[in-house]
């Protein structure tokens, strides 16, 4: 069963329980569920790796930003209790869980909550990899859900331990634009991965069609689909935090998330410039096929047609009148294969000139 | 006759009639209408089934919450009484039982009316069902109209009795929200049940494409359609009920129609999805098609042109010329049987090199 | 010359006229031009017919509801009259007589101004004929144009006579009401006639599709277009008498207006339907020629290829060469017979396994 | 070259220079501009013909509409002394000449400028002729640009001089409206025009589709689209004029305006219907041709099928094996020929059941 | 690697760099940056070429318009310095280097950013060149980057040195329109270069279609969309420039800004045009492909077909039967050859009569 199957079962297993039941929906990607926190001031900062959720919740102080990243979220148990302990409301939890859940984002009394997928190009399997992303903005706390142990957070994590740039600087709306910043940077990774793979697939397309190809192009449209369902929403979602004016996202903050807007734009941009070329392939793919078919076709007229006539010539010589002088005349025999030899040409120069080979 | 025969004609049976006229329109789905009641507070619980709408009205209490749950909307003398009983617009009886009716949200003073259609997969006939169903919310009571006996809602019946989530502590805004969460969740699993069918017939396509293959691919989207249909106006519908603020629907409930939105938005990318999957199978069935021609012409083809030459030197030497110096060598036969081996082979050589088989 | 032709014409020659002035643009389809009229009260109700539109004016009176019907709009004195009679806008005049206008609503001082299309199903030429019906509503007064004696009010007009419904006793806002879901109902009979012939259509195209079967469906596109012109401007016409909030339509009404408008939107739902399926008819068709195509192609394909190299065989042994030991020998022909059924058996067996017929 | 490549060199050539420089662009269509000045009230009316701007300037008065008509637009010399003359924009010169302007209405302090594109249907050419006319309303007069002499508002003229209508009482705003009616009334002939020269087309090409025929559904579909782009901005252009409430436009004008609105989206209407019809043009074409294809695909089929046994029989007995028993019975001949003659009619009766021809 | 998987790649490259960091993204065009100024009052004019920024800022007065222009933008160091010189937002300055950035406009204190993408047809390669142009506008300054030498703002150089036009007497808002004007009106020069070519392509294609005709129309394709990627977005920048009413922008500019706004919806015009047109050529492709099959079809199946009886005839006569009377008839051989004669005549005769050739 294939992926799509799988979802619609694990989401019509939940029908009958009730809603705001934190159930997981997806395949267990990871063993045991992490936590790691990371609690700066622009002047300090303490990092705490594979802790408990109390242990984290400890760290968070009044002037420092907290950022505690749970990575596997097919614990519902530990997510159910993040929830208590954090006052989240249960349809929260819910979705944090439900692998299915669009990108959106919503604001609850005292958090925002944010739904991502980070996308991740597969090498090997030719293929993008979905991750389902959620993220917690409280006042000077941030938490975010992870499906298994990624490495598009590190470079985040080096900033901050490096003090780069403004992340020390600035409160937790700062660090939520930086991760989602982090996820919409890769992107453009997944789709220069792919990207390439559709330009090799082009050119073997148009060297030699096979029909595996088609298939080939079916999966890479649902790809380039799931890429598409994962952006178009985020852009809403980025254009709303921007323009909601929450107050848990300070003014100067705006400027950065536009910035971020617009990257989607041009995700989006790249997205569908990809799905332009997918059709288009389909085309190519007909186009050689078609291509491959007349050059057959061709061949076959063109031999048929040039023995069909001499065949003919051969068949009245082969008739068995008592009475046919030619056959007795001594240069009767070259004569024929002479004439044969002339209306095969004839047929060569006939075809030249149609510019048919 | 076919569905959409039947049911202009049902429509255009209503032609000429006032309008506000009851006529149940659809087919008739079981013997007798049946009348269950549940009537429950946060603590207490009383059941009725199979009574009169006389007896379920009487159990209705200030504080309580009652569902009555009416199965059968053919019998449109009922359905009359009920509207008499609770003062409904006529035109409200007269959508209940018009199974033609799209989903659609609309306001009364005292009652909200909701139409719905609940959709089952029917395994043995690869198909949906679709199912009339009508909700109204008034103050204390929700009603609900069913068009035959069905187990969507018995988890939630279960779910009440056992006092199960927030059900039994909630309003009966709740428990419309309830019931409409039940057939949304029941269209993850008959999206399920045909995405699995739509799989197996992808593959079989592959291997051996019949021409009843095409029929069932536009059955299919006309089934595809229907779900469509009945879950576009849902979208709109909740999203109504969300921001209408009326009296009859509690602010915390609204948290909870957000969510159930999301869901019918989750259906209609699922639903837009397998429409997209049966738009490529058309494709899939002519490339496959093709494909099957081009392999027969490549056999015509490649015997053919083998054999077209080979017998025209045959010919050749079948004529009865009397001067045809060759016939007479005794090794001219096997020289001929030899000639005619090597442009074989050169012409199997030549198709080889062309990729052709 | 066709429809589409003849209107482009009527226009065309209206080009240079003053606009306001009632030219009629259309077919006429009745010799002369009659008035009936209405006037009832609850309790009272008067008819009187093909009268003089002075005597129609007469009838109206402060508490009754006059209903003035005029067949035949070809007579434009007769609708200038009837025009500076009741101080009616030039350009109404002219609309009414327009059998080009699209359905539209246009709120003018003192009366209200609708634009309608009635569509029957013609049986014989499986054709929808569409009629101009124009009403116009004033305060105690409507009046109704129609192209020609149809019997698509008359079952209105006994509800008035029996005062079934209600009627009797609305005002003539609900008359005008009463008369557009006449109209409206009336879609779903023609979409019944059209639905059923699209079906016998479908079956014989996929039994033995034929040219003529091309132009059918363009014709029955064009059919379902005329239907969708019709239908989607009343949707808004039908939306905007609910907003506008004139003083000519009663509040009651409302609910009504919002029924119908939901009626039209069945009828749209219906008229997009039927148009995908003329759409796959198409591909329907061009799928049965081809597979019959791929059939002939698939028997010339099989005789030849298994004739082919048996005719080679044959002709090897029609050669003349004087040395051809084979020939001497007595099971020579047998054998060769018996080889030829071989090649012959293994063709027929290689086409079974690769599941060509 | 052809049309669009002028224009884009037209608009191209004007690359460098400043803006608001009237440079024409376009095809000079005649050798000399005039102009023609009427100047009206409801009791007199003055004309003059082949006039200088500054005559025509000094006919006009405080209580008369002017309406001056300039004929050829080639000549910027005499658009800059106008603009200069009247006040105008820069751009309003620079638009007046450039015969690439899409049509729009633009307010300017103290005038209302309008450009539209005149539609004329060229019989011998099969096309349609676009004219770039702009018009200038100013309070007390009318400027109309045309690019050659044209007989349009020749009728117009005719209801000024006869007083016929409301045009000699009304102001010049129902004069701008009135040359708009005369354009958009003309868009209906050429429409015909068109529309007729299509259904020729579709009937030649049902008969013997040829290659040119593909070409000349090109061009009426670039006909088309031209026809689409005038009249697309031109709805807007009426729709802003109606609800704008410029002090040069009458209250009473409105009606007449809506009116017009209403026309162009009838033209709008018949212009996505033609469009429809030449998207299914192309089909017809292609259906058409495949169909002929098919014709000659079972003719090949029919003979070959037919005579390849036969061919073999006779091949069989043309061999020389010295032991064939057959050959020297005295009614094998004849037993031969009647068994080709059986396999031969078994062959047609088989294509006959299989209906192939 | 291509164009898209090298900007993929550059995209990629800054994934996990903090935001505001000025990043080169594109390909380097030119060796060294320069920076060239004009400060211009309506009186006076300064110009300073391949100075230094300092240089460049000191010209700078009170009532002059100052115009930067900085050639080259790979150097971010320079664009570093000038950002930290003029108080630039950090993402500015990562927008002016990062020619992947679409069109935007953007306002922040003191300035406004406007992207803009230059067009230019390379007539050698066939192909559309994209630079990337930033403007910045300031109170009394106007800052533009190129990525390198071009002439498209010569003319505009010229004017100014020439006090043409309102250049000289207007303020910095004028000059970034005016250069806005220029870039716009260059679009106009590149689509009639890609104009001619497509032109040139349809031609050749119609006579003589070859599958590298398909990569062409692809490639084609591309251009046309990057040109719509760079104009729809700025129609969009320059409709917000008029209607934001920023303070930088004059109210008399406004007037310009429309016009350019209309050349902006010109310019898509002719792209739209243009895209049309390249969607048709896959078609005529395709026809003209297929129309040359057909005819190697018919000329496959005239001859096949003529020669099949024959040949079945001289078989007939082939064959060995000891008792065919026909054979020792003196007259039996010219008579078959007349019967050949005849009905290859007869076969002729029919395909003229069928118009098959």
């Amino acid at each position: 069963m294939n992926t799509r199957g799988r979802r619609a079962i694990a989401m019509a297993a939940k029908a009958g329980l009730p809603p705001g039941q934190a159930v997981f929906v997806g395949k267990q990607k990871m063993e045991n569920a992490t936590i790691d926190v990371m609690n700066f001031t622009p002047d300090e900062i303490t990092e705490l790796q594979n802790c408990s959720f109390q242990q984290a919740l400890k760290l968070a102080g009044e002037e420092s930003v907290t950022w505690i990243n749970v990575t596997g979220i097919h614990n519902t148990d530990l997510i159910d209790s993040i929830g208590n302990g954090l006052g989240l409301h249960p349809l929260t939890c819910e979705d944090i869980v439900n692998t299915d859940q669009r990108p959106k984002l919503e604001e609850f009394p005292g958090y925002m909550f944010i739904v991502l997928k980070m996308m991740t190009y597969h090498e090997g399997r030719k293929d993008i990899d979905v991750e389902h992303v959620s993220l917690l903005l409280g006042s000077g706390w941030v938490i975010s859900f992870q499906e298994r142990v990624g490495d598009v957070f590190d470079p985040l994590r080096e900033r901050i331990r490096k003090a780069a740039g403004r992340i020390r600087k600035s409160g937790p709306d700062y660090l939520v634009y930086a991760l989602m910043d982090s996820v919409v940077d890769n992107y453009f990774v997944a789709i220069e991965g792919i990207g390439e793979y559709i330009e090799t697939l082009d050119e073997e397309i148009i060297a030699d069609p096979q029909p595996t190809h088609m298939n080939e192009i079916h999966r890479l449209k649902r790809c380039i689909l799931s890429l598409r369902k994962a952006v178009w929403p985020l852009r809403e979602e980025i254009g709303t935090m921007d323009k909601n004016q929450s107050d848990l996202i300070a003014p100067e903050t705006g400027t950065f998330l536009r910035n971020l807007y617009d990257h989607t734009i041009q995700v989006i941009d790249m997205v569908e410039t990809h799905r332009d070329l997918l059709g288009g392939m389909h085309d190519t793919y007909l186009t050689s096929v078609s291509n491959r078919m007349n050059d057959i076709m061709k061949v076959l007229t063109i031999i048929a047609t040039i023995f069909i006539p001499l065949t003919f010539i051969a068949g009245v010589y082969g008739m068995n009148f008592h009475h046919m002088p030619e056959l007795s005349l001594a240069w009767a025999y070259p004569a024929v294969l002479i004439l044969m030899l002339i209306v095969g040409l004839l047929m060569v120069w006939f075809f030249k000139r149609k510019k048919w080979f």
